[in-house]
């Protein structure tokens, strides 16, 4: 085979899977209090932002993955107002839920303050000024301490955060326990998404696991998925909710709602789209109900020492 | 990161992205008439079937594949009694043919002979008995030039060949010209499925190649995909015909066929399945329909060689 | 750059370096009692036998390895009839010191009998028939302890042994007490060679730490050093002895006894190859006795885990 | 194991065998007019130039690479005062050259000025101001075709060149109608010393070639090595003369010389290195006679395409 690149990112799938990006450029390099951080270029993704080794997002397809984790929430809400992001660092996930007029207050909070600063100046793409919007509120905490201590309810909390690694700087927000309090700041038309790791048949102990946790708290849990190459193929993501179960939602209905908020940039989401993620095939479905763990904070889930099936 | 596995099979998906598979061993490794073949043992994926250094299947997701090919056009036709294989190596598309007792006979016409007597040895789980079925009727020649001189007319016929590279056994079986025979050659009813190659949007030159050139063909034309683990993610199918279009089967109406047909080892596919594997996002729709290439007999597409975006 | 080969063995040299060597195959992959084994088959080496994934001789150059550990010694000593192996696996350093008419006596103690019986069924080459001289004494227990207690006194000493990692079998046989027992079971004229690890300019922390470490033990002592192309390149050795100085031996005395000791069958070892394996450059000279560590069993060394420079 | 970094540089060494240094900064990465030039940063060796995707030289070791060449010949020589080099992109070699008080005129020939210009900025460590001395003339334009229209004549010509691969910039200045022009431009005592490729015993041929082209010209010509971590170990060097040969100085009297001329910066040469850089051990010396090409304008050498062995 004819190998044309000589520099090569590794990316550590499971125990049995690498995948090997070509990059052409080293934008950033360097540890922040919380992770290491890097901005690479590839010819293929454009910018590349890791945190601890794994691709957090790229250039190229970053809107297939924020798309995802925000407008199913965001569309299944009648009018969302107050919406929370834990995790958000590049910023493009408040750049998707500001995209809605209802919302008065955005607040994310992130607890590396470095990732936000050097995305700012190299990742503009990403948030595209959505930092500078008046409704974003920005704080540089542990976003289970700050929902804690919380008096606000939200309509919709998206958690956009880094996989659950061992002395990682999320792990704590993928546990029961975070869940219960996440569920306490939900207004009562409230919803939950949550980023949930890889979705292919051989690897989906996070996704399932984040699943059967999420459904100690809510009675409607929704796994859904998009494939998003420069994580390595298929990604999944839950919702869950009290009251309004979004899979029900017809593609029409999608459409409608879409054209009614005045969401015209969507290059990933529409109802088709909505129709498309939400279904399993059936050895997904199968195996999504079989083997998976409760998370919680005495039994935290932490990827890359399981043997992953 | 903690790499537990020091032997690595090295898959280059495009000119930007190599997988690198675990293998633990190695059971046949060699060169047939036409190409190499090797039987790869993995810890993630069992067996692993390679032509010419491209996984073509493998133990663990092979049903993925072989149901997504065969099933949407046999439960969309009224009626399969007799089905068409080009390629159909190591017997497992076969397999899934005979799984239907409408039909009475299976013609898989396989240019390298090597292929199909060393996955008898390997590979027992994959064909499972189906050369041995005598509605099968195996031919080791060129399969274009076979059923251009074939008189009978087939209710189904799956394209299930390696991909088309310079220099290898199966690059014209993708062309314009191939289609018209095969056309000529279906029934009043009949579908052509064609495996096309991966769908991830950063590679989906030959899918909407082939898609392209069905349509100079046939007034139906659909694409589909589905996950399958050990090709690197999402991979697409084509499906062609004159008269009947399977994205319109309802879930209920698979289901229900697949209930009378007598279908009870599906793994992969059910209603759901087949609507989820119509169903493609937005950007992928929108990509489907850019840039893509008519491919003919005196302008072939060679994959690996080109820029793939 | 055109990859003409899609499997490879990964060997990590340092933190730094992975060498990739192809392979063909693999003729047996297990785990023994004491550490994983495996027998591959590359292109450029024929059979390569690893030890907790490092290789640990290959057919094509094991003849360098090998006689570059027992020739040192086994010429420098005026008439070596006693010889003792720590280690030796394989079964060709006990093949070269039995070439010497001279030695009555081999024993051999390698505490994984796995490694000699998988090595007899697979490494016919390597033994050459070794392991049936009547001459060798083979024990299968912790040469330290074998030695301990050993009433007998030996002429030449070699110690044979894969590297020393944390929870491996051989770290505590690179130590001072180690060393001290060696000593203690020398004869007057005897020495001790050791095989050393590597001595690329920077990678050379083992090889001078095994070096200070023996120089505590012996007045005498010298690094030497072949290149092995398995291995990765440079490889070191050290040879302490209390009386004889093998670095003082010119090339045509090493002709010589080469002549008058019968060894026909060198392909490595002769006068000239001994003068350069003792010289050694300037820069490497230097760091040899910098920022050693003396080895204990309190302190011992553990490789791969350190910064390496 | 445990793999410390996420950034690789594959380096093809040959078919069977790949080096993956880690990297940790892309400085500078373009094509010039003649070849693809990168400067990247690596944990083990600082700097590192490549060019079309092959290590050049790298700050921690590149003393080494230097110092062979240009030394040997240098101190073999009585006085040296006009010397050539032929390429020398990085602008090292010339450093070495002119540390010789006697040399009054330094013609260094490169065809690729970017190189230099590129260096200049990015690799101040390597030229270490040569560049600025009066002594030095640079051009910029094919090495071969300005020594025939020299009408000089040189004490030592240094060729310090890019490997001979196809279609690139050098493969014409390794042939015997090169090196006959070389002979017409060396003084009666001038020596000609040539970076000829890989040292290892399993990669010869383009050594063993470039000794035995030499030896159609030279009565005299010596191989020696000298081990270069960053260009994956035992790298070969050709010298070649009339009258002059090296090998035959003893250790005092390059140690000697070295004193006489005032080379006080040396870190790598000296008369011990002189000894072990001509000594090559039985097997090399026997291959190095076996096999060779003869390289002529007509019947050039490739590396990476041939077999190797």
């Amino acid at each position: 085979m004819e190998i044309k690149h000589d520099k090569w990112f590794f990316d550590k799938i499971n125990n049995n899977l690498m995948q090997l990006h070509a990059i052409d450029g080293v934008m950033y390099s360097g540890k922040t209090k919380f992770q290491t951080m890097e901005i690479l270029h590839s010819p293929a993704y454009g910018k590349v932002l890791t945190l601890d080794n794994k691709i957090q997002s790229s250039q190229v397809d970053e809107f297939v993955y924020h798309e995802a984790l925000v407008h199913p929430p965001m569309i299944a809400h009648p009018k969302p107002e107050k919406v929370f992001i834990a995790g958000g660092g590049e910023g493009a996930t408040l750049r998707e839920l500001l995209a809605y007029k209802t919302v008065k207050k955005a607040v994310m909070v992130d607890i590396d303050k470095a990732v936000i600063d050097i995305s700012k100046e190299h990742l503009p793409e990403y948030h595209a000024g959505a930092f500078d919007d008046p409704r974003a509120k920005l704080h540089y905490t542990d976003a289970r301490k700050f929902l804690e201590n919380s008096k606000e309810k939200y309509d919709v909390i998206a958690i956009d955060l880094t996989e659950p690694v061992e002395e990682g700087p999320a792990y704590l927000l993928y546990t029961k326990e975070f869940y219960k309090i996440v569920r306490d700041k939900l207004t009562v038309n409230g919803l939950i998404s949550v980023q949930a790791g890889c979705a292919s048949y051989l690897e989906l102990l996070n996704l399932k696991s984040v699943k059967k946790t999420l459904e100690s708290m809510f009675p409607i849990v929704n796994v859904y998925q998009a494939d998003i190459p420069s994580f390595g193929g298929a990604w999944g993501f839950c919702i869950g909710s009290m009251k309004i179960d979004p899979s029900k939602l017809s593609a029409a209905e999608v459409d409608k709602r879409i054209k009614e908020r005045g969401l015209t940039n969507l290059k990933f989401y529409d109802g088709i789209t909505h129709q498309a993620m939400f279904c399993q095939p059936k050895h997904i479905r199968k195996a999504l109900n079989r083997g998976a763990r409760l998370i919680t904070d005495d039994s935290p889930l932490y990827l890359y020492e399981s043997k992953g099936l």
